[in-house]
């Protein structure tokens, strides 16, 4: 079952946040749409992050978009592994996004015009400490748990090394202790797709009412390749021309479209430069690049994680080379060197990275399982 | 030892080539260098085919540029695995291709104007046709072998398929019989930076002063992290951070260069932005798109490879996840199933796809021992 229609709820800040950057923001809103209800003693309360380009809206039907269902929809509702009917789910769209709260499409009170280059940078930390106020907020003294896929899960396990007194449990799904170079080096080649493209504007192309889709649209396609497994595309796409049915299977000799993986990445590529925000892309994608919370104690993941109090469900899956289990693995050896209290799984599923957001049976059994039992700890 | 200072020649077709597409071209060059000197039996003959980037020089030092090592310098020369003291070697720059060679830069005669857009598509098929007369040019019958990495590895196998009678062995390294969905979407993102740089102008940036840089840019980058194995890349950069020496290792909170893999991919980006022109990119990467000789023999590799006759050396590396050792084991099995005598090795080397152009010594013996084989078969 959904949840239903959802509308969201704007959370506004006064006080300033500092970031890890040294640069502060005040006055700032957070997007939150919450599922389910708050029980008594508050312990039932389960946040929910995001990745690079999602948002808020977790679960159910956007009350203005009947089109709009949440990202995380199979994964949260009444009877679903994240049963509403048990828990107070929270989704929080991050600062510097791109739905709603505050991020450099929004006015800065200073200027009078939209942050655009001079948003700061914010970092997975930032965002932890930005969401530990959103817990303040509706009295939440500790989350029952928090959890998320890929940077998400970078938030989950944030969550666990900053506020060891305030997560019972960390759900970190598709993720890793720290980008690689190649991780990086794809998030660079998209952020120079969207810094060279002429509409950029330095950053303040709000001004001159355009928007870099050209960098945009080859940021999004370099994404989706790495989402998706070599063999997933294969069998989506293969070698598959574009054709009308019944159409000649000869090749146009041409620049167009030719092969359906073409068509799929163009249209993608398109889609996301309608509704993303450029400055919004480089944002999430530095943050990212720095998280590594093992780089202020010497490398030593084991020692980052030496406070950690919280529970661990670690799930990666097999086809996964974006983040793949290995990476998973990193993490859970620190959280064992630490003698906590961890469960790890490796799906065999084909999806690559994207599999954390699809639904498949053995995945969302073991989320189901491992949230039934944490349902049964809850003190009401 | 290298072959030494090398000055290219260039050849004048003026029988027009008929092409894949249906287009033909008249009049048109094709660049090459030679190493050693043909025997007196015209069977001593090996000629190397380029990749993407590469060009006809593929040993020794220009004559007019002493910084130009041929890409190649370190397989081909006297005492090297292709040896000159035994081998006529050619070296020929392809069809499309910028070094010299009748391309979109050069003055199409019908319109006295570079061709720029206009220059045919053309396919591996068409340049082994292309390649054929240069054979014919220099007197040679039959190649002792027809050898290439990665994109020339495809025209090695070709050559097998095409010309049957006119090569006695294959070299085929670092390749596959056909792009994956994910090797054409690679491609088609590099060409999309290019197709949508303002400074591209359909293809006709000749007439404008302008090349499109961006895109050649951001192709280059695409293209380097798939030349390179994630474990190399880590090696190499790991998070290092572009520092001066003894500098501080806290982060910059920008968009600027940060970790040095940042630094070395724009480096990269620039250099070929000087070099390469933007038509042949699209060019050649369409010709690796297109490249596919079972789809004509119902995507039967063996049936496509019922007519060769040439013995077989077929290399890969392990680490090499743009064409993995897999795709060129699928060859291997085509050859087999026609009775064939191959070759195979999978070399056990960190450099992914990159690897066939640097010096292991395992893989040079290799390659080595089966030129002396050939070698010893010579008549004079």
């Amino acid at each position: 079952m959904s949840v239903g229609v959802v509308t969201p709820q704007i959370l506004n800040f006064a006080e300033p946040l500092s970031l890890q950057s040294g640069a502060s923001i005040a006055n700032y809103d957070l997007v939150v749409e919450t599922y389910g209800q708050l029980n008594p003693a508050k312990d039932n309360a389960v946040l929910i992050c995001h990745a690079l380009n999602a948002s808020h809206h977790v679960a159910g039907v956007s009350a203005t978009d009947p089109e709009s269902i949440g990202w995380w929809d199979n994964m949260v509702g009444p009877g679903k592994p994240v049963d509403t009917n048990h828990f107070f789910v929270i989704g929080v769209n991050n600062l510097g996004s791109c739905f709603g709260s505050t991020g450099p499409m929004s006015i800065n009170p200073a200027t009078q015009k939209p942050y655009g280059a001079s948003f700061p940078v914010v970092t997975v930390e930032d965002w932890v400490n930005a969401q530990a106020r959103v817990a303040d907020h509706f009295g939440i003294k500790k989350f029952a748990a928090v959890m998320g896929g890929s940077l998400g899960g970078m938030q989950a396990m944030a969550w666990g090394m900053m506020y060891p007194d305030r997560v019972a449990n960390c759900v970190v799904v598709a993720s890793t202790p720290k980008l690689s170079a190649q991780n990086i080096a794809f998030n660079e080649v998209a952020r120079s797709a969207i810094l060279s493209d002429p509409d950029f504007h330095g950053g303040d192309y709000y001004a001159h009412n355009v928007k870099p889709r050209r960098g945009l649209r080859v940021a999004r396609m370099i994404g989706h390749i790495t989402y998706l497994s070599d063999d997933d595309m294969a069998e989506k796409f293969g070698r598959e021309l574009k054709r009308a049915d019944g159409d000649s299977d000869a090749y146009n000799f041409s620049f167009d479209v030719e092969f359906e993986v073409e068509s799929y990445l163009r249209y993608q590529g398109e889609k996301f430069a309608d509704y993303f925000d450029a400055n919004t892309y480089l944002l999430i994608t530095r943050a990212l690049d720095y998280f590594d919370p093992a780089k202020a104690h010497r490398n030593n993941l084991s020692q980052a994680m030496a406070d950690v109090s919280a529970k661990f469900l670690v799930v990666s899956f097999s086809t996964d080379w974006r983040f793949a289990p290995e990476r998973s693995r990193e993490i859970v050896k620190a959280l064992l060197d630490n003698k906590l209290d961890v469960t790890y799984a490796e799906i065999d599923a084909p999806h690559g990275h994207d599999a954390f957001l699809l639904e498949d049976p053995r995945y969302h059994n073991l989320v189901a399982a491992y949230f039934e039992q944490i349902s049964r700890g809850l003190q009401s």
